[in-house]
């Protein structure tokens, strides 16, 4: 089996570098910087183009690992190869390559990439769609190579999975930056609060967030609410955020 | 050793059992909620009283887990014990004890303390700090019974510590229970989220939360952004914090 990865940023390193131990061949790589190209080719012991017109015709997928807003812009202007086309996009519907080919789906990693960290995929869900039932069973079977966790679900759902990862992921450590500025700033290291935000997350596995929720806003403790706000002065951005969040678990806790 | 636990609330329910467990004897609960307070009692296998009056005089430490408005309360109330008394709160100054005793300090376990799920303390950071030398040394003690993890911080820097906390903790569990919904919403399992919500805690082991950040908003993705807040047309309240969180990320991101 043959992998062309169309991209090179987090997605498709972590991607290639995961099945390339998994002993797939990725036959070429092709991404617009040829800096970028070049180093994920030569991890990934192959050749790279940076000229979508000299794409390698003979391969079995094609992975379209790129922002959103490039894929259309690749497809218009491909020499489309016989392959199974998929992209990994959590919010492009898989329509998106109706016209360009007729064989083609969805291959959607619900995991972060960050490309210092490497990533362990054999339990990241995997969420497939296909153009049809053979197309899907292939697919499938690509994914099934990765991880013990793949699920079948479409473009409507996928985006809402997309949604609410972008709350459960990118928010959250956003979360975790505020208050690794807050410590920053005040000289004390943020290990301290490692086992804190180990715990908040280890929580879910067992209880709802909803009832896990605790902290100043949920019990409605206005003084602390109130001095919290006041120590945020130099930071109008995170007072606002604080002020927000704060009133909106309120508002959420109080109603049920 | 003998301590008097003053509070039934999660943080009294885990430090009780974190101590009875090391064979510490809980002498007795106060809480003026009587349900609480004898459920607890119970757990710990101790008496309890509703009335501040009927304290047990002879205890070696009183903990106080209260509500941060309630300390003070009490202090004035209170007939006042010879031993060492300690309050729990992260964003209340040891100060609060001044003039009502010579022996106080306080014992920050920097954790979040939901009562249906156990907290194992074991490596739990406790911020400890006292009036004096004498009395440090005791409460040192006391924490290294229960964690290894014990710290001296003073209540500056205790208080920037749980404002840190509260972002990295309760408005991160909010973020859970944010997708949560949406997912709920849509009859998608949370099942699905729960690896990258780990992963995006395990992160932090090695990478700071700056470099972690991924997501639309870092990469200034502006047609998923539009797009995630078109979807969230029927959840104004999420929408605002969408909106907010997006922006934050984007100018962090882009200053530097």
């Amino acid at each position: 089996m043959e992998i062309v990865l169309i991209g090179s940023g987090g997605v498709a390193t972590h991607l290639g570098l995961a099945f390339k131990a998994k002993g797939i061949k990725i036959s070429q790589v092709f991404s617009r910087d040829a800096a970028n190209a070049e180093n994920l080719a030569k991890k990934l012991e192959t050749s790279f183009i940076t000229d979508i017109s000299e794409l390698y015709m003979n391969a079995d997928f094609y992975i379209y690992a790129l922002k959103d807003s490039a894929l259309k812009y690749f497809l218009k202007k491909m020499n489309m190869p016989d392959g199974i086309q998929i992209h990994t996009a959590g919010s492009l519907p898989m329509s998106d390559f109706e016209g360009y080919t007729t064989q083609y789906g969805v291959f959607y990693p619900l995991q972060t990439f960050s490309i210092p960290k490497p990533v362990n995929f054999s339990h990241v869900p995997i969420c497939i769609e296909a153009c049809n039932m053979e197309v899907l069973d292939k697919i499938n079977n690509l994914a099934k190579l990765l991880s013990d966790n793949v699920h079948i679900i479409d473009s409507e759902q996928r985006k809402k999975l997309h949604l609410a990862a972008v709350f459960a992921c990118n928010f959250t450590n956003y979360m975790y930056d505020i208050s690794f500025q807050i410590l920053e700033d005040s000289g004390i290291n943020f290990e301290l609060l490692k086992p804190l935000i180990f715990e908040t997350s280890n929580k879910i596995k067992t209880v709802e967030p909803y009832a896990a929720q605790t902290g100043p806003a949920v019990r409605f403790d206005e003084k602390t609410i109130d001095r919290h706000l006041r120590m945020l002065n130099k930071y109008p951005d995170i007072k606002k955020i604080y002020n927000l969040l704060s009133k909106d678990i309120y508002k959420r806790h109080k109603k049920q």
